[in-house]
């Protein structure tokens, strides 16, 4: 019998868990499960606000938390992150599953299953294949941007909750113009409830904590405490409904959630419900993605640890996976959860798996006293979680560094807001690659000269160096490939046609770092050309990869020049000797 | 009275014939009518065979060969450049219209007409915006294994006609099976006359040249004679079917054109035809531009003209409303034309407009005589023209060269033949694009050492240079953006891992031609966890433009180490005394 051999590291790389579980002690079971507490109060309200933002029933946002939670400790690498429905993928999932059912059916809470298998199945796939450097692709700034702008359309489609009223869009200009259609019908106990619940959240993140310290608590406790605002928002406004019976006086509340462990749910596989979700599947996936590494990174480096970014993506695959067969819905590692796991003393991926049959606890036994939950709260905690994404600094911040890294975040913030979450990241996503294939195709190209009394080389527009008439020598600021071949082309031959008795050209390649078949051929051109007119061309500074394969063609052969291992020996042959001699 | 100023010279640049009318004179008038001569005689069977290649009626193919070229001569800058229908975009025509309607109605021939009249809006708005660039993107390494791709598919198109059998397909694999299918109902006098005509054609361009150069005649008459051999094909197989009613055999025939000239056309102004079309006439306009461009490139280059290629875009784009407007479909600078143009003498862009008075005579006169030729010899015309368009070489070529060329051109031809030419273009297009944006977001870096004896710096991988312990170089070959940012960060922080002795980190940026805001925000983390890690980091050798761009920001407040002007100066100021006094 050969069954094939799994070598112990190999397992372990594909299931962490086998890694810190060798390890696993009292104490660390001890720091897990404070945590766990925490994050599940922490919990319990948000993914009942998810699951409203994303048009779902509030259920839902309970289920997404107790199974995904469960597998990203199996199979994730970050010891701190907390998985879970998050603001950000339940406005897309809104989006996504909008377009193929009406919220409230069953068909909508369908589709919203089967966009977290998908999602699942193509994160795990691209984390087999180790294409987690695709994340790469999405550049910092338009992420900064894409989450701003998703928070101001969050927050504005929680305002129809605050108000009482009915309202919905997929941009700003829909969700406002629904809301003023609908202002005057604003119930005004709702009203009021959702402005003190926004008013005493912001108190308690921004006031209350110094208040507690002052009064001799441990920074930790007051921290934590504060952390439990949502959970008295909630309890405080449902006591308040019930004993006010403020839903007969127009209070819109979360009403039944059935009481139970998540059932066994099944992905549509219906080929036509794959194709219309697929792109919005990839999309969440992505920026699902990028946002937990983001936040794994942060927290794992604070502690000298590593998350392994494909493995990662086999994480939040299955929790996903996981998130389809138990009736939830997209999920992702949260930000403000994942820190407070971190400072809360989580020390093993073992905290989020408590945190599951804490969630689960509740689905069991606290759901009845949900009824009277307002919706007007769970609104409020969304709006003060989301603002705190809000951050047009980078507009300015862009501004001055680099304008085309800020056209390509206003471009994400105006389309976002404009056309909603998925036309703004894709665009953002392609016109961060478009612009940079733009600048690589218009090289910035440098006539250069020698700094006096060195061997280092500078532009003539910068610097004071030395020239000589029959020598021009021209840095390429680019690789050259088929996108710019052609303008080097031009610049060269344009360059050269002046009054001026040249007889060399140098192409200073030191920031060449490939010529590809375009480029090579392009270079072919100017070498014929440039000897028709009597110039000789020469190559300095070319590197190593560059030489390989530029032996591997005829172009060596053909060249009219030389090339030269340094600029500076390129200068010493090709300049006449009294010049050499006034330059060393 | 004020009218907006127009300069001359702005007048010149937009209209072309202005310029060079004013020194047109008799002689350059008999050049342009002998050029116009022969372009006709080759021009009238290329005509009528790309219309049946577009699976258009034959006098679309002459009416695409009148207005257009009055047009191009008034609005394109090359001297030599004859348009017309050509090979492989009367294929792209065949695929994109194929989906809308069936050959032979009269929907199939108007798409045809809006095909032409949305690629002249596309290539002159490109050109009013100056987007000719954008053609950059397209690779010679992809263009050239389109075209081979599309010449195969083109021959293998017009088998059927020399079999004299149905059959249709838009990839090899459709079209051999198609003619698989029905080669038992082949038409032996057909194939006859299919067979004898390629075979003559081949002769005519490969033996007889040298036969009538032998035979005393001087050599451009040599030349032009070799180039009537369609002609002669025409004219006998025309007779032959005459003669022997062969049509009474099954030899199909052309049937009647009408006679005239072209009628007045107008293109569809439906939105669902529009949407469905956009894409074909955007791959029909790029292709279409760049193969144009490219020889009259290539043939002003040999009288030391220049094209400007912005304006090629208005010239090609006009042509291409002409041919919407008179009945015609797509065209543009076909090669094989534009050289016998060149080589008959052509000197302005009047022999084009003569060329068309040429075809409007044959529209007018010839017709009639048209009714007996058979389609076989179009086919025959159509094939010899293609084959020489074939050329599988390019991927020896850049196998030897580039990998990452060579997947670009084996994946273009492979989708070309399997799956039709606009998705093989497109495919190879974006695939080459991803392959370049994959290859800068996995950039070379090399630690580099000096060069003894000298001020420079190389890879010490590869040369023998000095080094020092407490001092580690790092060159970048690559700007530094977003998708490479990232990697970056993972690559350094591995690199000091080790048991060294650093101190100091120095980034050679000598070919760093750009930090965006995401390399930015890396290189200040990198910044940060070196100085946790108590080593220095330092640049050196920054270029002008990054420069002034780190100076805006508040990175080089917070780095922990300096920028040198030279890596020389970087080591000279970091390496210890006794080391510096070896190095020098």
């Amino acid at each position: 019998m050969a069954f094939p051999k799994v070598s112990r590291a190999n397992l372990e790389r594909h299931l962490p868990i086998l890694q810190w579980s060798k390890s696993y002690d009292r104490d660390a079971l001890t720091s897990d499960v404070v945590a766990a507490v925490i994050v599940t109060i922490m919990l319990i309200p948000q993914s009942l606000a998810y699951a409203l933002l994303a048009g779902l029933p509030a259920e839902m946002g309970l289920y997404a938390s107790i199974l995904p939670l469960v597998a990203y400790a199996i199979f994730g690498t970050s010891r701190a992150l907390a998985v879970g429905p998050v603001a950000v993928i339940s406005l897309m999932t809104a989006a996504a599953v909008g377009n193929l059912a009406l919220q409230g059916t069953a068909e909508y809470a369908a589709a919203a299953i089967t966009l977290a298998f998908m999602s699942g199945v193509i994160l795990t796939v691209m984390g087999l294949f180790r294409l987690g450097f695709l994340a790469n692709f999405l550049s910092h700034p338009v992420i900064a941007g894409f989450i701003t702008a998703s928070g101001v359309l969050i927050a504005t489609s929680q305002l129809k909750h605050i108000l009482g009223v009915d309202a919905h869009g997929h941009n700003l200009y829909e969700l406002v113009r629904s809301l003023d259609a609908h202002i005057q019908e604003t119930n005004m106990i709702t009203l009021l409830i959702g402005v003190t619940s926004v008013a005493f959240l912001f108190w308690v993140r921004k006031g209350l904590k110094p208040l507690l310290l002052a009064t001799g608590l441990p920074p930790r406790l007051a921290d934590i405490l504060a952390k439990a605002g949502p959970v008295v928002a909630v309890a405080a406004t449902t006591i308040a409904v019930w004993l006010f019976d403020l839903e007969a006086k127009g209070v819109r509340i979360v009403g039944e959630v059935p009481m139970g462990l998540p059932p066994l749910s099944l992905p549509s596989f219906s080929g036509e419900i794959w194709s219309s979700l697929f792109v919005s599947a990839l999309l969440i996936s992505v920026i699902g993605f990028v946002e937990s590494v983001s936040v794994a990174q942060t927290l794992a480096a604070k502690k000298r640890q590593r998350i392994v970014p494909d493995q990662e993506l086999v994480g939040l695959g299955t929790s996903n996976i996981a998130a389809a067969l138990s009736g939830g819905y997209p999920v992702t590692g949260g930000f403000a959860r994942s820190v407070v796991n971190f400072d809360a003393g989580a020390e093993t991926p073992a905290a989020g798996a408590y945190t599951a049959i804490g969630i689960a606890f509740a689905a069991l036994l606290l759901t009845p006293l949900l009824f009277f939950l307002p919706k007007a709260t769970l609104a409020a905690t969304i709006i003060v979680a989301v603002l705190s994404l809000v951050d047009f600094s980078i507009l300015t911040k862009t501004w001055s560094y680099s304008k085309v890294d800020f056209s390509a975040v206003a471009a994400t913030i105006f389309l976002t807001l404009g056309f909603g979450v998925e036309v703004g990241v894709s665009a953002g996503v392609l016109l961060s690659l478009g612009l940079f294939l733009y600048k690589t195709s218009r090289p910035h190209v440098a006539e250069v000269g020698q700094v006096p009394g060195t061997q280092h080389f500078r532009n003539i527009l910068r610097h004071n160096v030395e020239t000589h008439p029959s020598l021009v020598t021209l840095r390429i600021d680019e690789s050259l490939y088929f996108a710019n071949a052609r303008f080097l082309e031009d610049y060269l031959l344009e360059r050269v046609v002046c009054d001026e008795p040249i007889e060399n050209v140098v192409l200073m390649c030191s920031a060449v770092n490939e010529i590809d078949m375009s480029a090579l051929e392009s270079l072919e051109e100017i070498n014929k050309r440039l000897q028709d007119m009597g110039i000789a061309l020469h190559l300095s500074e070319v590197k190593g990869p560059v030489m390989d394969r530029l032996e591997r063609s005829h172009f060596l052969e053909e060249l009219s020049g030389r090339v030269f291992l340094s600029q500076y020996d390129a200068m010493i042959a090709l300049t006449p000797k009294e010049q050499e001699a006034a330059a060393v």
